[in-house]
């Protein structure tokens, strides 16, 4: 038995409700798992070895279910565009570069680093159409201890010569890739048809019956902007929907699929997206920074859709999830000022939870220091921001979260394990 | 001759429509202020000492048009509250706690080192009711040598208890440090109303006297919320406007007025303030923290309102003036999505002008590199955030300003001094 006892403040969200919140509490870890989080230990654990943290406090690591490894370069550049310029004029000329493994190995290298400083432990990743460079993320996903999703990017129309793929070609690639991670645990592959526009029939076709074959998680983009959705109409007139597109070609599987954005759903399509458990994964960062719009999250929580967050780097411009989360709150405000009334806006516990076991149910188990979920922790030393006086805990976490910086973030564990990993 | 040349890439605005930018350039400053930049020094200058900074680039510092320093503490606190709420069960309680001058001085010292630490180098503060405390704030700003205008805040109506002044002896401790700080150059006073609904127009007509027999400048808070302008409308129901409020008793004093957030200006408003130069400082991370709304600032730089930028702590939640720069920008482009599609989104070029020169020309020729500008600057080191490849200078501006921290400033430069204050 590989066990251990921590000793700290916690704060978690079991639900998006409110915060459970424990000082100076115990939580007990056994390959990995939690047991049990407990104010006095109980006496059977007591010949576990215990660590004790004084002076921080342990948050679930963040979960980010959305974005591009391979746009880490165009961080901060381009935000002047539109989603479908912003696309021919950065995003396809930057992943073009990632034919070259030696540069993929660079900027992958900084990636998994800053992934590993933000503290964003899972992570769900879109690579290129690239097998080599896809692979190399992988690897070195792997060897971070990060849990991650990364996916090959399938596109065989409607992009930039260089990273048009054939058919068939792509199929193979993709296949190659899930057989030869299948037995992954903690980094596996999932499949990515970059969105509607970019995939042909045939291709989405291919790909829902790998996934349906290799049992096969699947990402890709939904309705983020409106001349984008207008785009799918026109390639496939005989859709109810944008969402009904993938669901024709099998890559809404049950409870395993990724959405990113859902600025524009429709009301059939949120439906949809309730029946098959798909994942919304909401960018908040990127569809303001992209012109694209602000989704409608309070509707999709009420309507019961999965919902998780996203930095979508590089349309958004930070790896750092709580300003992700911060902005998740911001725009709500703003869609109940300018579209909304009546929804509400997202509350704090509402949107850690997002950040953590929202999203990291894709997952399993992760997100909460519940009994039987990993543990995948930070502990945050917040002295450098907690000022003058006495704080609640909860008080604490909302500081951290406002005006935290990667700084607060001492130690990271994932599955349970502690992970050091800073090699640049 | 107090004279020093610079050798570096610079990057600045003159106007609000581009980025002048000039690498490896030389920037001459004599006496504090710039005489020129220049591509090749000019023979003149050869024999001024000359520092070279070759793999930074200068900027210049950054102008913050409002802020509660003794709302500091609460950074990042009780964000779910819309102004009004917020004011009594946030604001009002922790700025009472500022008639003990040993915890203001606690307070004062860290939000000066952060301002500094921020590359905040001109600053416009509201600071409490407090008379004692507003001189220990005048005392620690004039020590760190940033510049500043610093306001004892009145309120004689409407306020919480402990806050409530007599309005005699408001006017007195106003006057007193108006006499006491007429001579100083750096640091000065400021008149500061709290706002329409807790000023008696006693009070408001005294200080108008006031600023007239001082030529003190004036700040103050306009139509941040729709519940406060009717609040307003109700207590002044003769005046045409809430602007109008502030002018009937003096307080628009020409170029010399800023106001702060304007998101709900009306049209004779907005012209009133064209009129009288009145500065409106865009506060747009506080506009959305407090649900109050987006300022319709493309409208202001087309009707030519004097405009600068304010972090507003604690309303808003950052001093860091890039976030606020990029947050303009970000609701700027849900104002376009969602209130008016013909006013245009906010350009980088335009939100960094507002950050530096904008709100500098309130303190008159700062916040730009032209001849005759106070030298107030920020060396930037972007080494950590540059990434793999060659940018331009403005591409390396733009990830700064996305992406940037504290700790890429490496220099920070107010009227020629170089500011080493780091005093905890």
């Amino acid at each position: 038995m590989d066990a251990q006892v921590y000793k700290s403040d916690l704060i978690f969200t079991k639900n998006n409700k409110e915060f459970t919140s424990m000082e100076q509490a115990y939580l007990v870890v056994e390959n990995g798992k939690v047991l049990g989080v407990f104010d006095r230990l109980p006496g059977k654990y007591e010949s576990i070895p215990l660590k004790a943290y004084e002076s921080g406090f342990l948050i679930p690591g963040f979960v980010d279910l959305h974005l591009h490894a391979p746009q880490y370069e165009n961080l901060g550049i381009g935000l002047d565009e539109e989603l479908l310029t912003w696309l021919n004029k950065y995003a396809f000329p930057e992943e073009a570069r990632f034919s070259d493994a030696g540069y993929a190995e660079e900027v992958y290298k900084e990636v998994v680093r800053r992934l590993w400083e933000n503290g964003t432990t899972r992570s769900v990743i879109f690579g290129t159409a690239h097998k080599g460079s896809t692979e190399i993320l992988l690897r070195l996903m792997k060897k971070s201890g990060l849990g991650a999703y990364v996916g090959k990017v399938n596109m065989d129309r409607n992009s930039s010569q260089e990273l048009t793929e054939d058919t068939e070609r792509s199929l193979e690639d993709t296949e190659a890739i899930l057989d030869a991670y299948r037995n992954e645990r903690l980094v596996k592959p999932i499949i990515t048809p970059r969105f509607v526009p970019s995939c042909s029939p045939r291709l989405m076709e291919g790909l829902g019956r790998l996934a349906e074959k290799y049992d096969a998680p699947v990402q890709s983009h939904l309705s983020e902007n409106t001349d984008e959705v207008e785009w799918v109409k026109e390639l496939h007139p005989d859709c109810e929907s944008y969402a009904h597109v993938y669901e024709r070609y099998g890559l809404l599987r049950q409870n395993r699929t990724i959405m990113a954005h859902c600025v524009y759903c429709t009301g059939s399509e949120k439906e949809l997206m309730r029946e098959k458990g798909v994942f919304a994964a909401h960018c908040p960062i990127s569809n303001t920074d992209l012109t694209s719009g602000i989704a409608p999250v309070k509707d999709f929580i009420a309507g019961g859709v999965n919902l998780g967050l996203g930095s979508d780097i590089s349309g958004g411009h930070t790896l750092w999830m709580p300003e992700v989360l911060v902005h998740a709150i911001q725009v709500s405000k703003l869609y109940y000022l300018y579209k909304d009334k009546d929804c509400g806006r997202l509350t704090l516990p509402e949107a850690f939870y997002l950040a953590t076991k929202g999203g990291g149910s894709f997952f399993g188990k992760v997100g909460s220091f519940e009994e039987d979920y990993s543990f995948d922790a930070l502990l945050i030393d917040d002295c450098a921001i907690i000022g003058q006086g006495k704080r609640s805990l909860e008080e604490r976490l909302q500081k951290f979260i406002y005006t935290g910086e990667k700084g607060c973030i001492i130690k990271r564990f994932v599955e349970g394990n502690e992970l050091g990993y800073t090699e640049r």
